[in-house]
Order: C-alpha cells, then structure tokens, then sequence
C-alpha cells in the first residue's frame, strides 16, 4: 500500500481547522505557514512546551480523548504557575499513521480543554513517525505580577493547591485504582486560577507535577533549607479510603507526582490572609511547612520524627 | 543499568541554559516553569512549529550539527514566508538516551543558525522517547506587512528566491551528490531577509518546501490557475553540472521539494521594479510564470508545450 502521505496529513489538518473557531486576537490561524497574533499592550507575554510520549506519560489503553486532555493540562499547569493568562496553542503531533478517528478523539479532549481554559487553537504540524505529541503554549502575564522558581526566602510559609497523592496511587494500584484516583491521572485540573492569585502574594510558584520534593528542590538556593509536616499534606477523601497507611499516603504524597498542583513560597501571613486567599484561588491552599537557612529538606511525621526514605521525584510508567 | 532520568533530563537542560546568553527580551529564560518575553508595541506574534522525524527529514548518518541547523531553518523558513523577524526560540526533545555528545552536537548546528538569525532560545522540554525534534518559533511582524498564502490575483507575477532542485536531486543521487548539492540538503538557509522584503510588495507569499507545484496550489483558490515556464526555473550551477538533462532537472525543480525557497505572488512590475527588490532581498528573485483564471497549473517547457508528468509534492525519504 503506497499511502499519500501529503494528501493524507493536509486532510488530517482540514479536519483540525473546522474545529477551531476564530478568533479576533488571531488575524491569521491555522493552514498558512505561520499564524500571526495580537497580543494585549502592557501585557508580557508566556511561552512553555511539554511533550507527552507514549507508554512514559500515557498507554495504549487510554482514550484518545484523555491524552488530548492531558496534553493541554500538562501545559496550562506550566503557565498556571507563573501565574498566567492561557492565551494560544500550538500542536505538533508526529503520527504513526493518518489515524482521522484517533485524530478526532484527541482533539475532543484536547480542544475541551483548550475552550474552558480560554486557549485558541493557531497552528501547528502533522508529521508521521513514532507517536509524540507535543503542546506549547502561550499566555499573557502582567509583568508586575510573574511568579518564578526564584525568590523563596527563608521564613516563608509552604503552601499546595488541592491534594497531593491521588495520581501516584492511581498509577501505583493500576487497574485496581478507584475510578477517583484514576480520574486524577488522566484527567488533572491546571491551577490557572490559583496561579494567578498566588503569583500576586508569593515569593516563589512551582509546578510540581514531578513530586513536591523533588520540585521543591527547585525552589532551594543558598542556603535555603525546607521542614516539611507530612501530616499536613492534603489528601483526598479516595486517597485515604484506597491507603489507609499512612507512611504509604506520604510516600505517594511526598514522592509521587502527576497531580499538576502548584507549591508557592508564601511570606508569613495570618490565617484570615490565607483562608481569603483560598477564597480567590477556587481551590484549597494548605500551608505544608516553612523555610529556613538549614541548607536541606526535613520531612516530620506526627511525632516530629524526620522521615528519610521517601523516595523523592517521580518517574512516571518506567520506575 | 537503571538511568536516573530525572537527573539525566536535568543535566541536559543546564547544558543547553550554559550555552545560551540572557537578552533583554527574556526576563525569565530557560529553567522555570515557563519563559517570559517581552514584546515590541506596534508589532504582532508570529508563531510556528515544526518537527524533524527520523528518516523522514534526516538520517542517522547525519552528524547532530546538521540536524540541529535544519531544525532551526525549516522552521526559520516559515516565519520568513510571512515577512516575520525572528525573535524566540523553544525546543522541545525528546531523546532514546540522556546523550550528552549527541545534544551538545545539535546544539553547536541549532545555536548557530538562532546567532546568525537573531532568534534567542528561551524554554523547552527534554523527554525520553523515540528521537523526535519540535522546534517552536516567535518572530515579530509590523501588522501592516504581513505576508499569507491568501490574496493571490490573476495577472501576478510567480516569483521564486534563490536556486531550486539542488536539495532534490541530492536526495535522488544519495551518497554520490557532488557536495555542493548536499550542502542544500543538510544546510538550507531560510530567506529571511528576503521575506521581509517580497511581504512589503506581494499579494500572497508561501515557504515551497514541500515543492513547488504542492505549495503554489495553495495560492490558487477560485477560479485561480498558473503558468511555469520551466526553463525559467532558477538552477545553481551544480545542479546544471550533476544533471544534464533538463527533464530531469525540471522534475527535481519543479516536484522536488527541501530547497526552503520562498514563492510569491506578485503584482505585475517593470524588470527594473524586480532588480531593486532582488537588491533588497539579498538573493535572486527570478520569475518563473504569471497568475491567470484558467483554474489548473500548466507547466510549459522551452518550446512551449505542455509537460504534464512533473510529479508533484515531495514525500522526503519515504518516496
């Protein structure tokens, strides 16, 4: 079978742009060489790309539909945490072949996303080779208000959005894992919203879909040192019903990655400055410890006893 | 052996941020969650994506350098066919192994061609994966000199950049192309500057690597046709030299794509109004037929016949 490749992926392209509506910031979009954008005066603007690649961030079993859902989440959470407005997309898919179902299931999950996100979909490629799909994305930021990796300081509150543990219990328990944890590995929420309320107050945001101490390490320089109280770490109601160990629950909480929450720096506020904060974010924000100058990261139990084995990062389908 | 990816894809990233100069434009660079640009008022965003596949648009024969410097140029191409200045630059690789020769490699090739184009890198992703390469850039366009596949007229004239067939013929010819056929297929340089200039006078302006004949059919919509004189297709002296026969030379012209040249349409002008835009555009411009409302493209050789055979399009390695 000789396969028109060329009429074969300008198809595939057809197929994309009859999804997407226009848009006034994008005077040129999809189908010419390079789509042309108008960005708002003020505003500095926000670029990130994620690759997902098979069989590492997804498998074959997942509906197409999850992975286009995941593509777009795992690239608004890079924008959520410098505290972004998502903007416009771009789509590189590299196919094994001109697959127009599977193509279409990906973009029902993916341009879902892309609409409740405020994204609009500009450009993009289709080429054919190994499966790889690859996202980037840009937003717009007030430059005054840009939430980096730099800047935490020492006495800073730790705080995390939402619950931390569910999708590396999910991914630990596999076809076992109650359809609540499952649902937060293949479907994550990007914390644009809380994002941007934290980029206002914070020293410091991380995205920390690869495991908080292993992106909190990020936000360590000098000197700066990390108490974390393992017993503080939020979990899900699914969480505590599917561990009921608790050393478990911090392992996957601690170790795990894949929930895409956000870990910001915060300086030392009250509790009514924070429960308001919450408020704005849409979402709970739970303080997890502090920083100091001791130059490392100690993870307390309830006893205040230091934790040492937690197995720190995260390395998604192949550990 | 067990490779700690984490670290791996970590070490890798600040290899690639040591080789990489601040600039006044990136507030935040490589190694946050995302990059921050600032943009020039007045101007609009331009946007494209593109990937390299394996065997596909390179070899494994190919040493790093040359595939990095394509990755750049192909995409490079594409902001030049809409008149864009070059501005950012994210990478986005994903890798069979944690090769630090390999990577430092591409990057001599990829950096080159961003230094000697303006482009900064300033983000990016490293997986683990089967070898794919997705370069995204941003240049900066005057909203009032934007260049698109649309706006075509009967009466333009066809004109085409630089030399056409030589990435084509070095390809049909494999490993006993004289060099200079083979120096544009590895290292094609996109006409930039020329871009920026035929985006002031043309009606509509497209990147012809796919070919010239697939491309130039996406000029034409209505009731658009074309004429190519194909003696006038633009040769290099190289290719006149490795292929004597001028059908053969026409099909790699003509059918042939990977010469990363510019097709215009532009508005009928004296040979003086061409020679002073050939002296802007800093290469050749040659015109190779005219625009009319005959609906097809009709190829006519040096005595005016019809050639109806010229295969069209261009399907790289998998031909």
């Amino acid at each position: 079978v000789t396969l028109n490749r060329a009429v074969g992926e300008f198809e595939l392209i057809e197929r994309i742009r009859r999804r997407v509506a226009g848009d006034a910031s994008v005077p040129v979009g999809i189908g010419d060489d390079a789509a042309v954008i108008r960005t708002r005066p003020g505003m500095a603007l926000v670029a990130t790309t994620d690759s997902l690649v098979l069989d590492r961030h997804f498998t074959t079993d997942w509906p197409p539909a999850a992975i286009g859902h995941l593509a777009a989440h795992a690239n608004l959470s890079d924008l959520a945490a410098m505290g972004a407005v998502p903007r416009w997309a771009l789509l590189a898919l590299t196919l094994p072949e001109d697959d127009a179902a599977w193509l279409e299931g990906f973009l029902d999950g993916f341009l879902a996303a892309a609409d409740s996100s405020g994204l609009v979909l500009v450009g993009g490629n289709i080429s054919s080779g190994p499966l790889n799909i690859t996202v980037e994305l840009l937003g717009e930021v007030n430059p005054d208000h840009v939430a980096t990796r730099r800047g935490a300081q020492s006495g800073d509150l730790l705080v995390v959005t939402g619950t931390l543990g569910d999708a590396a219990a999910a991914l630990a328990l596999g076809n076992g894992a109650p359809e609540a944890l499952m649902q937060r590995l293949r479907r994550p929420e990007a914390r644009i919203q809380a994002g941007q309320v934290l980029a206002r107050s914070a020293h410091a945001v991380i995205d920390i879909s690869d495991g908080l101490l292993a992106d909190l390490g990020h936000l360590l320089n000098h000197e700066l040192g990390a108490e974390i109280r393992l017993a503080d770490l939020p979990s899900s109601a699914a969480l505590n019903a599917a561990v009921s160990d608790k050393s478990a629950r911090w392992r996957f909480q601690a170790g795990g990655g894949n929930d895409y929450e956000l870990l910001a720096a915060l300086p030392a506020q009250s509790s009514a400055a924070l429960e308001e904060l919450t408020e704005a974010a849409g979402v709970a924000l739970t303080v997890i410890g502090r920083l100091d100058n001791g130059n490392r990261v100690r993870c307390l139990d309830d006893k205040g006893v230091e934790i040492a084995d937690l197995e720190p990062g995260w390395d998604h389908f192949s550990s």
